[in-house]
């Protein structure tokens, strides 16, 4: 039993939390929960969250029930872990997925959810996720995923993006669900002038694509992408038929650097932070803290201090257990600090705290924490 | 059941693992484990690997088997974790703990193994400690921790741990246990000479500390600290009665980019890795591999490609999923890369798959992955 379940429903339980501890505050998750539906619905795109940010089912039911029509994941374990999430009807796994024995276990999730729709970005990749599709006797739906000019993964341009849907139309056990494109270079660019053209060049391979297959008869059914930097934006495109975004539901440091929307900081909060616990407080400068290279992401932004020290105090790393926070505080007390980059945090913790101000109401499950493969 | 296990024991049945996998060459580890047993033992030291670079009961056993009179930890949950260990007969907590229920939690530790200790660096979190100690019935032993110079924890200086042991001494529940320093700012200096002699500065308060004790009657047991950066210079100081290193059975990136001993590379041998999978292979100057953030630490160097693609191969992360390798390999290929950073990398995955060549030979569970708290 983790540690921290006996306080769920004391009243200001927090206090006594073994720390470092992940939390959610519910109240502003909730509301960018209920924001980003409402804003995708009144833009006529459907929404299909990225359960790669927080591979919690707890959370996928709560975007399910919201509204969103299915989810993404990136991989395949993240599929296994989350296919059973109430509510889902389609799940597409985001990224083409490479191996016999993966796609013996991608087959497996599909006879165990209503759709499962794949990205691929090659012929062979196609052929592979088809035989491995026939041999177990279920069908997925092949989305063709389209180089937005990261080179990461994707077909380059629209033509190829045409000839390849062409291609897994006619192989068995796959049915073409349509297209993909996801500028995920364009998300953290602080202009938000630049960052729409960025998104909008990226979306014009695809609408291209779409446009030749619809003449050639083979109108793709998805047109799927989108981030949380750029959902404003393109949902004015007239591109996409979904949202794909992820990070909305916890912001983090990275995300709050840029503007999402024009003139404002747009309409979510920050709900996600690790409460961490002043252990030792020997020197003049600053306090050491029980959260270090272990309990956050590493790749973006310094975590920042959002409560317990005051106002602009510093957080800075001290190795991989610790840190440090330029404040006076004594032996025990508690900081909060926003998570720096929301996925790779989350992934770092098996489960989520669930605070209602200072009393621990859940702790949900990271069933897909570590699911890489 | 973990995806890989049915591979267990196939020949070459490396080629089919469900990736990224991070896979240890036990031929090397082994090595390595052999060599630290056999060096401490040569220079009058007792062996005392910290457990948060594996987080792992398997590879704790054989250290222990091979000699290792007990383990360090950093966290209580890691204690709990690992306190099970066969042949575990100490287990030292070298961080501070604080908080009331994390204090609860140690003190069961405590009934569990037949001695455990753990690093105070306060009057008031020692006096915490021996409360908790007196409530559960048990005797912790307390082991001052001495600030090398980085100010994360420890006491200030040599008469102010003088001072924390007298007090200590004098706790119900607790006993005096010993000293630590352990000089984490000097394990990656580059220039042998100058590691060295940070190492001896830092070492130079815990030797004027146990003085001041052994002429007040108070000679500490134990002195406890260093590191793989530092084992053979600390090893010739005379001050050391157990070494604490723990990065020696893995090796990583950063750790190779150090000479461990004078004018030479030093003993070991990199012996832990991710395999990661080509997975889309549309560009000419690299391909993706399905291995990014969530499965490498980010803090320190690269991962550095040590096999499956020509020497001198770059890698580049890709986002939280994925990696750039910069030469022409199929899809489905596999490629080796040695971690960055072990520890934190470590605590990433929820188990090692350990390697005979092509073989994997066995799948070991990452018991304390994940337990900072």
């Amino acid at each position: 039993m983790h540690p921290n379940r006996a306080l769920i429903g004391v009243p200001g339980g927090r206090a006594d939390l073994a720390t470092p501890a992940l939390v959610l505050d519910l109240a502003v998750f909730g509301r960018n929960v209920a924001t980003m539906a409402a804003a995708t619905r009144a833009s006529g795109l459907a929404l299909r969250p990225h359960a790669k940010t927080h591979k919690c089912k707890a959370i996928a039911a709560r975007q399910l029930a919201a509204g969103a029509i299915g989810l993404c994941v990136a991989k395949t374990g993240e599929a296994e872990a989350l296919a059973d999430t109430p509510g889902l009807r389609s799940l597409l796994v985001t990224s083409p997925v490479i191996g016999a024995s993966a796609l013996a276990r991608l087959a497996g999730v599909a006879a165990r959810v209503p759709e499962l729709l794949v990205a691929v970005d090659s012929d062979a990749g196609a052929r592979a996720l088809s035989a491995a599709a026939s041999a177990a006797g279920v069908r997925i739906g092949a989305v063709v995923d389209i180089d937005p000019g990261i080179h990461r993964t994707g077909v380059p341009g629209a033509e190829a993006a045409a000839a390849l849907a062409k291609s897994v139309a006619n192989l068995p056990g796959l049915w073409f669900a349509g297209l993909q494109c996801y500028a995920g270079h364009a998300q953290h660019i602080e202009d938000y002038a630049v960052r729409g053209e960025i998104a909008a060049m990226a979306l014009a391979d695809m609408a291209t694509a779409a446009a030749l297959l619809r003449a050639d008869g083979l109108p793709p059914p998805l047109l799927t992408g989108g981030g949380t930097g750029t959902f404003a934006q393109e949902a004015g495109l007239g591109v996409l038929t979904e949202l794909q975004a992820g990070s909305y539901i916890f912001m983090d440091v990275e995300y709050d650097a840029v503007a999402l929307e024009a003139g404002g900081a747009g309409p979510f909060g920050a709900a996600l932070f690790v409460d961490a616990r002043v252990i030792s407080a020997n020197c003049a400068d600053f306090v050491t803290v029980d959260a270090g290279y272990k309990a956050f992401a590493t790749d973006g932004p310094k975590p920042k201090v959002a409560g317990g020290a005051p106002a602009g105090s510093e957080f800075a790393f001290m190795g991989d257990e610790h840190g440090a926070v330029f404040a006076a505080l004594p032996l025990g007390a508690l900081v909060r600090l926003q998570v720096p980059h929301c996925d790779p945090t989350v992934n770092l913790h098996d489960v989520i705290h669930v605070l209602d101000g200072d009393t621990l109401v859940d702790i949900w499950p990271v069933e897909g924490r570590g699911r890489s493969a």
